[in-house]
């Protein structure tokens, strides 16, 4: 293997491999730019018991298997869930401060409810704070994009056995014309009234005859088969679509779930979203880890979270960059990042997966060398690497896991998310995808914080 | 991109590429071991008008596109087929030469199709020739390994509308204890009884509800997941099953059908033979090229067509080596390659695409440098790149296409397909799988007769 190690200044290292060439940089600028109180902290970090409590962390993230038990109404299974409660994306945030595609879920979502008979009197319930607007995150659920989960929507119910944490995601709403997209049309309305109705009874009875779902184990083959298992998991729903087929087929009027389910080639993304969370509920459980275990943005601001700590420490959302726009918009139309879904690079998948996966390959350049610097970048952020995730076009290597704190802050490189862009103003839904890095300002403030319990 | 260029000694050349780089391999050997009449034919056949009618069976090959219309009981749509009549892989065979996992799944076949009650009654049959036993190619079909296709059969109806053929394949029976792996137990008859009472009938209310399927169109998306589509086609089966979910939520009492389609992993295999065939049906009918348009084997004997010549050119089939055999089997265990999957192989896929394809690296060595090297020695025997197939692990270049006889001797390099093994004696089924290497001998004479009718 040619390997070349280049000292300072990347732009060599850049070059070299751009031939094609393996490249070790050593990165001898001071560590977080010198800071000094910055060093200090990471000076501090890196003693002996932080790494037990990392290691611990990491045994989490790495070796516990969530389980898909049920289909359930959110208000029946998630914890503190209020009868007129809106769970949304990221960190916890006042309605006057809510992004434009994540009010119009809103209400959507409130109309879907039945709280509101129409678009205009849901926002008057939503100005008069008639609603309860709250963070998915801390009632250990997850929430894609503009997400607004109501009490009646049905949830993926995940059980991590060996942690003893449940966790839950709404069942997705497809593409298209769709409210976790910025959309409230009658069609995204009504798409809301068809999960409650009709997807969330009739997944419930096909897990049942299904019996608990490993979605990992099924991850693990979608990485094998290009999946990013973030803004791809093609062939993971593939593969969940397969097993459900004799109790699909089993249910009286199918018709249109299968429908839904037939167009809907991310199906599997929530499920896996929700399997992620019931890692992190564990991991998060280890005090005085400096492993990242929220990381999560509603379209305004973006918040980190480490294990034992139940701070946010927030900075603004930042813009999708490394992007593909659909035809006719362009980085002026986009929302900044939102949603939960970054819970994925925290397992070793997404933007830490990409090396693997053709499909997002072409939203960071086209090539997959492109695509293997994505991994590459969080590889020199992670303290571990997946067990259970490994990257072909790596020799099967294990994809980077456990976004550590002082590595991000010592080397200002920040986690990539694979993720999609909304419209920021005129209700369009999707406008592109592409890859977010997560803004510094945040692990900072986590890292002093950090410093400053031990 | 360190490139290095090897002169004369392949030994040195590999030792190279063990160590990463990518060689060039430059063979100065005398092309076809300097034997003089054969070296005479290639001399004759790299005129300028033998490009010509190549450029045409390319074009076939590469640019035309088959469309799954139907799916109907053989005896309806297969020209030619008998009503006692049996269809099997390879080229034509007597019944004392065939192979033992053949003549098991023969025997199933007479009794499913009701012409005797039980095995023996079969055989007594077969021995007296009274089963017609044809050989599927000689009637625009393919079946895989050791399929004996009855006229009772349902298969998938595909059409070419460009090239104005139509080719057939059998629905696939799917894993374990079934005739087509070898076997003649009650459950293996009893899936022959069921694809004809159950799977054909609602398989074709299936086709009839989606329209007419592109399977290469699946096929190109299953490349870029990591199907080689002949030894894995588990994410192009994903993708198909997806396509056909509302069909099949709309049958009444599906359940069997579906537990038939959730577990056969290989579901997509005879979808996409068929489609190959329908290609290579036209590729044949353009006179005088030197490209294969046959590649076909029955477990004894391995045959070889060029485009625009009706003859078979035969030799001994090979065994199946760079395999991976089931625990407590081993290359004694094997019966000799079979199958008429290597049309695959004819038009981009299966050994051509197995550089893509991290679950048959595992059968050539594990790594994806190995499964690189059976695509490389494709693409020195073929005469173009396709279009339609591309391997994101080769920069997304095209799939070697189109395999040229006069390459084949000259380099004696031959096609590689990746196969399933079969046992040879005791009817246990399916012992393993691997890459075999086509006889160098059935080339030769091909080569020789192309040069003879010039």
């Amino acid at each position: 293997m040619i390997q070349v190690v280049n000292l300072g200044l990347r732009a060599f290292a850049d070059a070299v491999a751009a031939q094609g060439a393996e490249v070790v940089h050593v990165d001898v600028r001071p560590p977080a730019h010198g800071d000094p109180v910055l060093v200090r902290a990471l000076t501090d970090l890196y003693r002996a018991d932080q790494e037990t409590a990392n290691a611990e962390v990491l045994r989490r993230l790495d070796q516990e298997v969530p389980y898909v038990v049920d289909v359930r109404p959110a208000k029946d299974v998630v914890p503190g869930m209020g009868d007129r409660m809106i769970l949304h994306a990221g960190p916890p945030i006042a309605w006057d401060a809510v992004c434009d595609p994540l009010r119009r879920s809103m209400r959507a979502s409130v109309v879907a409810e039945g709280w509101a008979d129409d678009l205009a009197g849901a926002e008057r319930m939503l100005v008069a704070r008639e609603v309860d607007v709250a963070a998915a995150n801390e009632h250990d659920t997850v929430v894609p994009l503009a997400t607004a989960l109501g009490p009646s929507m049905p949830v993926w119910v995940v059980d991590n056995p060996a942690g003893g944490t449940r966790a839950f995601a709404p069942l997705g709403q497809g593409s298209g014309d769709v409210a976790w997209l910025g959309r409230e049309s009658v069609a995204a309305i009504e798409r809301l009234v068809f999960l409650r109705a009709v997807a969330g009874p009739m997944l419930k009875d096909v897990v049942a005859r299904l019996g608990p779902i490993d979605p990992f184990a099924i991850a693990a083959q979608g990485v094998q088969m290009g999946d990013d298992v973030h803004m791809r998991v093609q062939a993971s729903t593939g593969l969940l679509l397969r097993s459900m087929l004799p109790g699909i087929a089993a249910l009286d009027d199918a018709v249109p779930l299968a429908a839904y389910l037939s167009a809907n080639h991310l199906f599997f993304l929530t499920m896996a979203m929700a399997s992620a969370k019931a890692l992190t509920l564990s991991a998060e459980r280890v005090p005085g880890s400096s492993i990242v275990t929220t990381m999560a943005r509603n379209g305004t601001t973006y918040g980190v979270k480490l294990a034992g700590d139940r701070r946010w420490f927030v900075t603004d959302s930042p813009p999708v960059e490394a992007a593909l726009f659909y035809s006719g918009y362009g980085p002026s139309d986009a929302a900044p990042d939102i949603g939960d879904s970054a819970v994925l690079e925290l397992v070793g998948l997404g933007g830490a997966a990409t090396a693997g996966s053709p499909a997002v390959a072409a939203f960071v350049g086209g090539s997959m060398a492109e695509a293997a610097r994505v991994t590459g970048e969080m590889r020199r952020i992670c303290a571990a690497e997946s067990t259970r995730f490994k990257l072909p076009t790596m020799d099967f290597r294990g994809t980077p896991l456990g976004v550590d704190v002082r590595r991000v802050v010592e080397t200002e490189v920040t986690p990539r998310v694979n993720t999609g862009i909304l419209h920021a103003r005129d209700g369009a839904g999707q406008i592109g995808a592409g890859v977010a890095t997560a803004p510094l300002a945040a692990f900072r403030e986590a890292l002093l914080a950090l410093a400053e319990v031990r």
